[in-house]
């Protein structure tokens, strides 16, 4: 051979080579790594896992994406679920789970993306330790707020130009466009499928809605406004934005608009359903089988005129869109509010952009403002879920020492008793008892897979919420059994003088809810440590437990202003990892003082209607100031006063006197032992120069009494 | 005549009278009323006044509006003039204040309208007194956030679709836009009349700049930084940016760039000039008589490299812009940022649109962010100017009582003390001296017309700030020389807790100033009022009392944090109307402290580096917590230590003693009388009961004594 051709060899082989490697770099590079799943590293290597019920309910997904998806165009190669459901719910019917039907993911706030390679779940931090338990070894896991995108991950999976696909009526519009950017850049395409492609295999197996499933009237004693009053209000807000109709997705919003509520989702007494409201219209789609004689005569669905309802078939909705939109020019569809996602992607496609008004919905404003029946009523529910509260922790103080207890068995105990007060109606949210390490976390939940004994040594923290007919509650306590160390009371103490500051609070009410969260947080931040949550968010009477508006967080750029009547959560932290953490949240009512600036401005104040107990043994006294013990002193006045007599008109002189006992009047003022112990006790020999002094008047005065009997003698 | 013939008649003679009505009508609702001039309506009805200086300057302007503007077009019916000059400065050159030559007002932030038929000016609250005396009664003057708009005045003064006519040059782009848009609204039309009328009047009376304005250099010393590494790191990032080059129109982000100084301006250490800085080359344009051969060596204009400086003639920047837009692409034109307006409209209109990158200029970044050398400076200027205040009001007390004091005296006497420290080089601000119900005026001005005198019945504000070669200074202090009522006493330490806790304040670097205000507020707002400034504002090094991005303010949106080298300043008020006010500002400094959160954010902290002593006689003791007396003895043992050996190395006895007076040690424990006396008393009785048992140890001691003595006999 000529060196020529030895050469020519030799560029060929080097340049195999360099391809090799290059295409093994960039796999390398391209495959993300999730969270490390030790369980299915061990199994690596093992003969096959024997095909249990997921693993084949993957298997047909993959085939309905190569089958039932090309009904609308040609085969998809991904596909995306997210655990929400039309209405873009987070904890959703059983019917709606199909996340769950899928991956046997128990968890919500997820989503989940299947390729014909690979199947992969993105959660937050919260829930990876319930996945890793709940999924089969085919699943990665991701952190929804981690450095793997769903687009990267699908980009990895995927070869360029395919398609990807996803069921428009579970995506908020606005989540929609950003994956459709990002799929984008990764030179894949994101595709309408309206089969949802889980319902296809899941089939005759989907669980109806359950036959008591009807919907109930809220009350005017409850509801404060008749139905009618609303809807006219909502059409001349309406008509304010010059909006011919406008199209509500929020289950809230419509259980709000129309005082109905339901049972159809976990945690939110709303009915699945959609309206459509015009000026002259108004209709409500919903399953027929849920509408009883009584919500016939609530929503006068005989007559014809615009105060009666027309309740049409729930599905009806999509074809109704299409009608109405030749037929009206403007119709406002929902825009993100906060923790509102606004309206769903078929909602905003099914409506010409010519027709659109993307407008945040102004029910959101109007629910907002309670009326006085409802400022009544979620003072008085959250009566009760203190009264409820204290039974559950007496009995609990009581039962302690003799029997063991686990995060489990004390949610049991303390959902009982919460079920069990006049007009509960269901819990508002998933309860957190959370133990030792685990109360140093966040946002932990408790689950039969993380569960762990409760003893003495370290704090607990309790959260909770329950539906009352007359509102919805929502309060955090921290509590310990044995005797807290320093660092836990000093932790403790941190955290409620940001609480009782912001329920002491007075401010102009053009002050932004995020301008008042460092009112919440100096304490905390003293002691160099930050919460992750937000402060605050606005809570519902008898609705969700996160409502918009409000929202207290420091990072927010939120505009929206406090407004007399308005009803939210205000919450501190404070999270020692792996050690334990602390947590208290209050629901806060915002009150008008009747004084206004030079300016006109009206100052605004809080008052809590959350009376829930604090735990004295946790709190140091010499960490606060007297003006703050006497706010916790009115405080504890206020719960002995009214959750005083709820407990004795419920009869439990158990819990009534533990109540007492944890509300005993705190000595305001600081004794001058005390404050020098306090201070680190550097000048304490200073005052001890005083006890000679006092020894001497009393060796004086027991001589006089000895001269004096002798001089008598 | 027939009966049509009448009808007609009568029709004709309706709608005259129903047009003159209106035309009454629409004349009466177009003339708007500003402030009433009691002296003015009282010359009414009288012969015609003196024609005087400013009437005949009136009258000259007029004739140019009808003259010199055809220059560029048909004659103007109305002409704008701002009080600021080409680079948009509130305080301006004695040459550019042409507002005040046409009209006699000596105030600033004022815009004047002259049309053929009248004059007026707007202004703020603070200014009106002031205005009103110096005006002549051809003006009418209005409030700048008022009912009338300039717009509307001009609206109500000229004809439609006529011009109305101003100086590019003195107008902010942004203000520009605003005013074209409203006087659309009216039908009139805003013209760039580049000749400027009033210089026209003027002529050769106009001022030269005065001879000695030479320029100095900022020694390296104070400003820490050589230029050429501030030149290089802005192109670096105006490289980020894509820019090719940057025009710079803010005399103060002139002065940091180049390392120079000037004496142009009132208050602020600048020299009127303008620059350009590309990727290749520096211009500087600036009058040349300002040059000495210091400048040129320090700005090396010898070379003709990329760090050599090209000084060219102030007017030549015109033409050059006019030829570098053909070069270069894309050309950073500031944009407003805070309290900086950006840049004017003649800047704008000579940038093509294709070119111009409105950008917030990236030195103000730079600057904020002192250097050691300009931090170090920056609290030893604050050393000294406490120490001034303490030499000034140690005097001032001294000889309160053997003279006679105004608002005017003491400001010359606080003057006179400010500028005798070692390298001050002028006021930073106007100092402003307030007693009673002139302190109880926000953003009241002190001058010879308003003057008061001052007695020990009420309160003092003093607000001063001083221009030293190491840094500039800011502060506010209230004091009284009698003693305070029970009010006074809780208005200021009201204001004093809010300061002494944002001292105190550790956050995340991620919050945002304008949600520390309420930490500031919180106990102003508790006695349910407020105060119209902002809480906080940037200040420079040698460089302007007001400097972005800084501002601590809760109706505002602005997103730029702090940062670790940071200096603002931080202020709180009590304004109780007609009868006084409280004030007390501290210049803090942003300091990092290290820590983190667990997301890896720093937690900052501030450190104030004002140290002028409190006045101990208005603070009630019984409303801080120990806490913030403790805070309050930390920041008097700072003051102690470093305004004490100022004051010795001053040798001013006088003023040390009253500094250790004014600053003694505060018990920061309560005793229970006083604890019991500040709750109202209302269990004093409680505590009086020991008295009695107090009271027979006394005599027991005695009887002890007395029989002793008997027995020894």
């Amino acid at each position: 051979m000529t060196t020529a051709k030895w050469n020519w060899i030799w560029i060929r082989i080097c340049r195999l080579a360099l391809s090799i490697l290059l295409v093994l770099c960039v796999a390398a590079a391209e495959a993300p790594v999730g969270y490390r799943r030790e369980i299915c590293e061990h199994r690596k290597g093992r003969p096959m896992q024997p095909t249990n019920m997921y693993r084949s309910r993957l298997l047909a997904m993959r085939e309905q994406m190569l089958i039932r998806a090309t009904l609308e165009g040609p085969e998809i190669y991904g596909y995306i679920l997210p655990s929400t459901d039309e209405h873009l719910n987070q904890e959703v019917a059983v019917r709606d789970q199909r996340l769950h039907y899928l991956s046997g993911y128990t968890g919500n706030r997820a989503v989940a993306a299947v390729t014909q390679g690979g199947a992969a779940i993105w959660l937050e931090k919260r829930f990876v330790q319930q996945a890793d338990g709940e999924l089969d070894c085919d699943w990665q896991i991701f952190l929804a707020d981690g450095n793997v995108s769903i687009a990267s991950w699908l980009g990895s999976q995927v070869r360029m130009n395919k398609r990807i696909g996803a069921d428009p009526q579970l995506v908020p519009h606005h989540l929609w466009l950003t994956w459709e950017r990002e799929l984008a850049d990764k030179f894949l395409k994101l595709i309408k499928i309206n089969i949802n492609l889980v319902d296809m295999i899941w089939g005759s197996e989907r669980p109806e809605t359950p036959k008591h499933h009807v919907i109930q009237v809220q009350a005017r004693d409850f509801a404060g406004e008749k139905w009618e009053d609303k809807v006219t209000e909502l059409r001349r807000r309406l008509a304010h934005l010059n909006c011919d109709a406008m199209i509500i997705t929020s289950l809230t919003e419509i259980a709000y608009l129309f005082n109905i509520r339901g049972t159809d989702i976990p945690y939110t007494p709303v009915v699945k359903s959609f309206a459509i409201v015009s000026q002259k219209d108004i209709f409500f789609y919903v399953d027929h089988g849920k509408i009883s004689l009584g919500i016939d005569l609530h929503l006068r669905t005989d007559c014809y005129n615009d105060l009666c309802v027309r309740i049409k078939e729930y599905k009806h909705i999509w074809s109704d869109i299409r009608t109405y939109v030749q037929i009206w020019r403007r119709i406002l569809v929902p825009a993100p509010c906060v923790q509102e996602p606004g309206a769903s992607e078929a909602i905003y496609s099914a409506v010409p952009a010519n027709v659109v008004v993307e407008h945040i919905s102004p029910i959101i404003f109007m629910r907002a403002q309670k009326n006085s029946e409802e400022q009544e009523g979620m003072r008085l529910a959250h009566i009760r879920d203190a009264a409820a509260i204290c039974e559950a922790m007496s009995n609990l103080e009581a039962r302690f020492d003799t029997e063991q207890w686990t995060e489990e068995k004390i949610k049991y105990e303390v959902e009982l008793w919460l079920l069990s007060q006049t007009h509960a109606k269901g819990l508002s949210l998933r309860t957190v008892i959370a133990y030792g390490e685990h109360s140093a976390l966040p946002y932990y939940i408790s689950n039969n897979l993380t569960d762990i004994e409760v003893s003495d040594q370290s704090l607990l923290v309790i959260e909770s919420g329950v539906q009352y007919l007359e509102g919805t509650t929502d309060m955090s306590r921290t509590f310990i059994f044995g005797e807290p160390t320093r660092d836990m009371k000093r932790a403790y103490t941190a955290v409620l003088a940001g609480i009782l500051h912001i329920s002491d609070l007075i401010f102009p009410a053009s002050v932004k809810p995020s301008g008042l969260d460092s009112v919440v947080r100096a304490k905390v931040w003293h002691e160099m440590t930050d919460y992750p949550q937000a402060t605050g968010h606005g809570i519902g009477a008898y609705g969700s437990v996160e409502e918009p508006p409000i929202s207290v967080a420091y990072g927010q750029n939120n505009s929206f202003h406090f407004k007399q009547g308005y009803f939210f959560s205000s919450e501190s932290g404070y999270y020692k990892r792996d050690d334990y953490g602390v947590r208290i949240k209050n629901v806060l009512e915002v009150l008008d003082t009747g004084k206004t600036t030079t300016s006109g401005e009206h100052f605004l104040a809080f008052q809590s209607v959350t009376l829930v107990p604090y735990e004295p043994k946790l709190i140091d006294g010499t960490m606060l100031s007297s003006d703050e013990k006497r706010m916790l002193n009115r405080y504890n006045a206020k719960i002995r006063k009214y959750i005083g007599a709820e407990l004795k008109r419920l009869g439990n002189m158990k819990a009534f006197y533990w109540m007492m006992n944890k509300t005993r009047h705190v000595r305001e003022y600081l004794t001058e032992d005390e404050y020098l112990a306090a201070m680190g006790g550097g000048c304490q020999s200073y005052h001890h120069a005083q006890l000679p002094l006092l020894a001497l008047t009393m060796v004086m005065m027991i001589l006089l009494a000895f001269i004096h009997s002798k001089w008598q003698l």
